[in-house]
This record gives structure tokens, C-alpha cells and sequence, in this order.
């Protein structure tokens, strides 16, 4: 568990401008991020466009993560899927080619029991067996992992590590982490209040996008220093106050990317929506004014 | 919209004991329901298990069901899909091969601005250019297709047609069938007293498993013979509430239809879950009891 | 139960230009409804602005409605409160003057156990020893009615005899029916659906301002008449859809019932909100060229 | 603002043995609390069966706390009520007996628009003159006062200064803090992660029976002292876990007071539940346990 710990970024999926996996973009999104001293990344997950991409798009991600990073930062691959079949063949095929740990939303669209979610999770669980994460995120999946059915699932399924918590009762951080398990808090500006009741670090898109702001966070906490962590905290929920356009979220984690490294990450997999060329100078202009340029 | 009147039995896929489309069940399915008179299928929708099928299983599914129908019934044919490119392929196809109308459900996890819906569903429906229904399902989608929203699309999408409406507040089954649209209820034990404030009839999965139930229904309401439609309706919501197993819908439905056809409709793809010996024997008899068989 | 059939108005709390009860108006709109046909009242409810009452006034409201209607028709009394010993006490109260029978509210504001709802109801409706009914109104009172923690009211409470029935899911209707409840439709919107699935009746607010429109639905359906049923179910509903002022429920019905009857009903006791001139303006006309005056 | 750090136990109002307000049972909870080290109280709200008690209940209590306090803490009174009219009076009320400050719950049974809520609070407000905190609890009221709103009310109330924040969004503590508001965070298991992002303390029902427990995270946080901090938090939670019965929160507090101040505090106001007598000695046994007796 002891890797899980520090600021994951939820990596985006760089894409051409004919709306196709963008490899060099996505190795320089990751040089960026680890440049700025991230511990690990959540790899194709909801930020990443998950359910978006197709499989073997999925599966080329598994193997640009594990062959760009070389051992320096932890890659959480996400194989979610509909099927437990695709989820677990693409479990499987991540395990193949070197990612540290996999993690899969629950079964969604379709209302399963609980019994159905706990099996679900097992099959895909081994499949990869690697060190597997869940996402606890009702919002887009209908299903809250409460701590019940967290040990339900705890008792399954071997390879549980860990989750990114993004259900609205906070103190459940806490309840997690008495389990064991490496808890994630999957709002970035909570990850310095998380940390006080015991998560582990952080998951979430907008440190893609200004890593550096979470790592500070990281460090001044590691080093005790709780001005600092404060002080830094408060920065980094501002730089994602300011910049995340609503109902826009993949387009402007891409653009401001693009922006910051000079290169065209592309725009989000539609039904996603573009930004429009207005708010995209406005959001240039804010990023400026942030001095993240 | 004349023709999309009346019931349209949201039809299972059946599948072989490996898991893979059974074909030949699918056509007797198919057959068993047009011989007890329902109006048309929706096809590949929620009861077909949709987002669960690969999308050459969703092509195939549209040429069987354009095949075998010959024109005796409606096929309305849903291609949704998590990317609006996948849904436009979809559709395209389903128009080329014959189905009669298709079905899309709006964009679903990542929630999308109203204008991002709209336009998702432009693509789709210009792609097949066929009548276009969509769903009103926010129970597995989270999206409420308002009226101020349906007007939105209505103005935006000219193949709109209708919509199966699945949403909580009954009343909106008036203000649809106002704007002109065909309002198909969602639910099957409501079908009657929809089709009295101006739904244009019922698509839902029990009535796949149990189509002379609701063609009952059907037929004295047109005939104007309100007890026999009353009786009609008990008689069929009786069979929905005893056989439907909870959180084992298409299991139950499947079982069922296996059953009284003597056929092997196989089980649900997982993460949905399959009925336990004790619960296929308990429905069993319970579809004997209710001389279904 | 063969009482509590037909057009059940929630009757408003008509109020002096100071804000306290305008007697001579209760009279008024009561006499307007019952010349119009209805079957009975639901009293100080949720239209009556039940909870803003004081106690005084609930108790004077018994009074008045028991004095006025003479046996006419059937008054259901609202008796709801935070505390159960408020409620009972107002149930007491409420049986003595002579109501034919009293409706309560679930606890609400503090989430209760089920066995805490159970208690809370078998006390009050033990207090009148009259029929009870309860409310199934989860939108206000964030309580759920299931048919499960009916059956154990129904089990406590011999007193119980119906309920209106306003959460989203309709087909409970039917399953209440079968209980042996009389179920009162809580949406005016859905009085004939609801009819043909075993519903009662009807309560709500919009018919205490046009009664004849529902009165006509009732005559219509007992007669075996379905079309003229529908059209007057169709015209009902446009009443409703055209009068009520969203967020501003209580002054619309006051300002139409003040116009049609030609007196002073006030305005909603705050934080209930005024019309502005303009929507009383707005409303007067429509009123008029819906023919209501 | 200074006035409004700290640990603000949410006080529960104690009931002699018939269930009416026991004035001794109240003045020595309340000074075990400020011997404890508390820097003030929230009266009379939530934990203290606010919208059970009647109003010359309310205005009581509100002369107790000033009379016992005696400026050594600052109360927080609450006086909301279904109507503007009461809540207006007991506003008025408090003012004049001496308490530092009144909060309200926004109105609530009943959805009222932004502009009925707006000046809801501005009638409430006036009528004290006082430092005016509004209750952010869509649980209870159904009501989410959001930044926008919230803007809106800061606008039209010029005594508002802070809230207690109870809805699930917790970075929205950081969002009312910019505003210059008190945000006092309402899980008392979040104290320590809310005073990391400004929240300036803490209101809640478990401090008032474990005060101890979170002065004592108040006071390490004050020091600098993080790890000291983090381990108040870890125990004050664990406190809390341990002891609350589920949906019996207000007996639960109260058997816990009783048993650890040697007095009776009483049971919950119906149609609150009473500790069953295993529940009472299974509590009793954990607050031993805990060494707090």
C-alpha cells in the first residue's frame, strides 16, 4: 500500500484532430506530470474518457503508460466496462503488459444487486491479479460502495487495495482507511482535508493539468509543514476554481494542457463538448493570470 | 405516427449457453410475440440488454429483426452508445438493413449540457433518417428529458417521432403527445391509464415474456370496452408483479419465455445475474399457476 | 370506504387582508365546491397550508367545515404535526366537533425509523378513532409510504383506511387498492389514469378552483363513459397546467377562487409568496378566456 | 466573525420524566460543556428538537443560555419556524434576553423559490439585529443553500455572517469562507479536514456529549499541532461511531449526558424514539469503555 500513496493525476487521453489516440501526446502529458514529481497516474478513467474509448484503444494506453513511465511512477490502469467479460480481457491484457495496479468502475446502467457487484469485481479483480482499486462514484454510476458492501467486496476479492472515494459522505475516508484500504480522495480540493483523516492521496483531473499545485500540497504535508500544506491547498483549489469551464470538463483539461506544453492534446470524444473559440481564449487568458505559462 | 401505436414489446436477446447471440431463439421470440398480435418490438433497448452487446451484435440483431418481421410488425431499433460516433454507425446500419424506425438513449455517465444532448442526437438521427424515438429513462441514464428539452430537440432533430418515457412524473405522457409526439409508456402496469391521457401505447419487457396480456389491454381499449380494458390491465399487472424476481429482470424474462416456448433463451450476460436453481423452479411454477403454459 | 369516492378538493385557508383565517370565505369556497358536486374535502392539508397553521386555527377550521358542510359530504381533516402529541391532540379535537374522518402526515424534518412512522400514526388515529388516512408525499416530507411499511401500518392501526397517494410511482396505486386502502390520487393530473387502476378518487389543489372540471371526469367515468371521460380529464388538465404559477401554488388557487367567486381570499401566509400585479393581471385573463368566469 | 471559532456543541434540550423543558437538566449540560472548554452553543436547533418544541419552549431556552452563560460563550439561538411571522417573533425575542447571536433553518415542507427564501431570512434577521447564521442542511429542509444563492441572501441580509454547513458538498466551506462568512462545518467528523480549507469550527450534536474530545482538536490545530490534531480527530470520531444509535440520534446524546452528568436528560419528544433498555445498557457500556465515565 505504501505506493498508493501521494498525488495520482486522472491522465487525460490526448487525441488527434481526427479524434484518434494521440500517443506522443499522451507520453508528453505523463512527462509533465512526473517532471513536476507525481507518485502515479489513474489511467483511462473518467477523466481519460474510460468509456469513450474503445478496447483496443483501452489496451494501447495500457502499454504507452507502462512502456513510458519505466518503473518511475505507478500507473492505476482503469479496465472498466459494461460486460465482465471486456473488463476482464482487458484486465488481463494490462496485467500482461506491466501496469502497477488496476481499477474498475461497478456495474452500471443496469441496477445489480449487491452479490452481482462483489462477483463482477472478483472476476475482473483476477483477471489482472495486480492490486485493484475501485471507484466509489455514485454520481456517474448509480452505485455507492458503502463501507458494507466495501466488506462484502474486501472479503471476495484478494487483490483489494484500495479506491478512489468520490461519494459525497466525506468521513467515509476515515471508515476506509480502518479497513485498510489505500483511500484516494477523488476531489481535488479536498486532498489536504482528506489526508487529515486518513487518505492516502489524491485522484482527480484537474492535477493533470497543474500537477505541480498538488505536489506542493503533498510535500508541505509530508514535511509536517501545515501553513504550507494550507497555503498550498488554497492555491491549487483555486487554479482549478478558475479554469474548469462547466459541462466542459475534458475539453478544458486539453486545452490548458495544450496550452501549458505547447502541443494540440485535441478536443473531448463527443458527445463531450468543445469549447467554443470565446471560452477558449478566456480560459488561455486565465491561465496566464495564473502564471501556470 | 399511426404506425406507432399500440404494443411494442421491448424484446430480450437471447443467448446460446455460451453467452453469444442466439439467433434462432431470438426469430421464435420474435415469432411468438407477432402470432399473439403486438404491433412492433423495440429492439436492443433496455430489456435487450443494449449497452451490453457489442456493436456487430447490434448490426446483426437489426437484420434479424428485419428479416424476420417482413413487414408484419414495427421495428423501432435502438443503437445508443457511450460515443456519438458509435451510435451514428449503429444507426446508419440499422437503416440500411430495413428496420423501421431506430431509438437512442441520451448520452449516459458523463453527464452532457443540454446542448451537447441535442446535438448528440442530431448526429444519430441524421445518420439513419428514419422516425426517431428517444428514451426518457433517468433512472439509468441520469437525464430528464424535459418538455423545454424535448422542444430543444424537436426544433434541432427533424426525425424526432417519439419517445419511450420512463421518467417519474406520469403527467408529461399529456404535454408529449401535445408537442405531437408518439408517447409510448414506459411501464407496463400503467399502459391503460397512459393511453387515457394521450400515449400512443407501451413499450416495456414484461409484455415480451406475456404479449397477450397486454395486446388484451390493447384491443378493448380500442374497441372502446373500458371494463374488459380494466380487467385486462389487472389481470396483466398481476402477471408482471408475480413473476418479475427482483434485480433479476432479464433472468426472469428470459426464464420465462424459455419456458413457455420450450425453448433455451440462455441467461443474462453477467455482471447480470443469472436465477438461482430454487428461484427457476419457484417462477416455474408460478408461470404454471398463472396458466402461462 | 364506499364514502371516500369521487372529487376530494384540498381545500386553501382563505385569509383576512391581516392574514388571519377569513371564516365567511371558507364557508364560500366550500359551498362553491359543493354546489359543484364534490364528494368531500381534504382539509388544512397541504393546499390549506396545513403546517403554517397554528393550532387555534386548525381546531376552528374543524369546526367550520363540520358546521358547513352538514353531512353533505365528507370531510377529511388534516391533523399532521412535528410532535405526536400536537397531532393527536388535534385528531381529538377533530372527532368531537364531527369530521368524517382525519388525514396526517408522516414525521417529518427528522428522519424517522419505520417503527417510529408506525407509532406515530397508530397514536394519532387512536386519539380520533375516526378513518384515517396518510399522506404518501415523499417530495415534502422526504417519507416513503412502500407498500411493505403500509402493510405494517395497516397491521398497527386499525383506524387506517386510505391514503393520497403523491410519490412518483404510480403503480403503487393498484397495489394499495389491493390492500384494501382507499387510494386517493394525489396528482389531479392523473384522476382518470388512476381510476382505471383502482384508485378512489381524487385530492389535490387545482380541483378546490374548478371543481366542475373534475366533478365532470368522475361523472363521466361512473357512467361508463370514456370519451367524454377523456375530454374532460384533457380539459381538467389544461386548467391546471394553465392557471398554476410555478412557486406559487397557494396564490394561485387563492387568486382564482377569489375571482370566480367574486370575494376576498388573501394571499399565502409567508414564506408563502404573493402574486405580483402583473402575474394576478396575467391570471384574471386567463381565467376568463378559459371561460371560468 | 472572531467571536465565531471553536467547537459550538449543537445542545440538546433535556425533558423531565412527563417530557417537558427541564431547566436544571439544561443549565448543567450546558455548564459541563463550558467547563469543557466549548466556545459557544447552537440552541435549540437541530440536536435540540428545534421545530418539536413549541415557541414559549423556544423563548425559555433562549433565557436560560444567556442567564447561564453570562457572557462566558457565545449562543447561537435558533429560531426557525414554518412561518416568516413566528420565526420573525422569536428572533425578536432572543434579541431582547441577551443572546450573541440567532440562526434559522430556511423554510422548509414547503419548496419556496429563491426570492421567498431571500426574504425569509431578511424578515428573521431584521427582527433580531443580531449576527444571523442560516442552516445549509438539505436532509432535513430540502433546501441547498448554494454560493449563488447564498450571494443573493448576503445581499439582501445584512446581518448574515456565517452559516452551519451540512450539505454534502464539503469544498464549499473554502467557497463561503472567501465570502467572508463563518462556515461552521456540521459533521463534527470533518472538523479538522473543514479547518484546513476555513471553516472557522464546528457545530454538531456529538461534541455536546464528548465536548473534550473536540476542544481538543481545537486546541492542537491552534497550537500547530497536527499530529496531536489528527490523533483529537481520529478519537473524537471514533467517540462519535461508537456511541450514536442509528435513527435514535437525540436519545442517544441524551443517555450519554445522563449517564455521564449523573442527571436524567430524558428521552426524545415523540415522535422521536427512545433507547430500548438493551440499547441503554449496550451504551452504557461503551461510554465506560471509552473511559468517559
Amino acid at each position: 500500500m505504501n505506493r498508493f500513496r501521494g498525488v495520482f493525476p486522472a491522465i487525460i487521453t490526448p487525441m488527434t484532430p481526427e479524434g484518434s489516440l494521440n500517443e506522443e501526446a499522451y507520453r508528453q502529458v505523463m512527462e509533465f506530470n512526473i517532471q513536476a514529481g507525481v507518485q502515479g497516474f489513474w489511467v483511462a478513467g473518467g477523466t481519460g474518457e474510460s468509456i469513450l474509448l474503445d478496447d483496443a484503444e483501452n489496451r494501447r494506453i495500457a502499454e504507452i503508460v507502462a512502456d513510458q513511465s519505466q518503473g518511475r511512477v505507478v500507473n492505476i490502469m482503469h479496465v472498466g466496462a459494461p460486460t465482465t467479460a471486456r473488463a476482464a480481457r482487458l484486465a488481463e491484457h494490462a496485467a500482461k503488459v506491466g501496469v502497477e495496479a488496476i481499477c474498475c468502475v461497478p456495474p452500471f446502467f443496469y441496477s445489480q444487486s449487491d452479490r452481482a457487484i462483489v462477483e463482477h469485481y472478483r472476476v475482473v479483480a483476477a483477471a489482472a491479479d495486480l492490486p485493484f482499486f475501485l471507484y466509489n462514484l455514485p454520481g456517474s454510476t448509480g452505485v455507492e460502495i458503502t463501507p458494507d458492501l466495501m466488506a462484502n467486496i474486501q472479503e471476495r476479492v484478494p487483490q483489494l487495495t484500495g479506491l478512489k472515494h468520490s461519494a459525497p459522505y466525506v468521513p467515509y475516508v476515515k471508515t476506509f482507511a480502518q479497513m485498510g484500504l489505500a483511500c484516494l480522495i477523488g476531489s481535488c480540493r479536498l486532498m489536504l482535508p482528506a489526508l487529515t483523516i486518513g487518505a492516502t492521496g489524491c485522484v482527480d483531473g484537474p492535477p493533470n493539468m497543474a500537477p505541480e499545485q498538488w505536489v506542493a500540497i503533498w510535500r508541505a504535508y509530508q514535511a509536517g509543514d501545515m501553513a504550507a500544506a494550507q497555503e498550498a491547498q488554497d492555491r491549487a483549489s483555486e487554479v482549478a476554481d478558475a479554469l474548469i469551464v462547466p459541462s466542459k470538463f475534458h475539453a478544458t483539461v486539453k486545452a490548458v494542457l495544450s496550452q501549458r506544453l505547447g502541443i494540440d492534446c485535441g478536443g473531448p470524444r463527443p458527445p463531450g463538448e468543445k469549447l467554443t473559440a470565446g471560452e477558449r481564449a478566456e480560459l488561455a487568458d486565465k491561465v496566464a493570470a495564473l502564471g501556470l505559462v
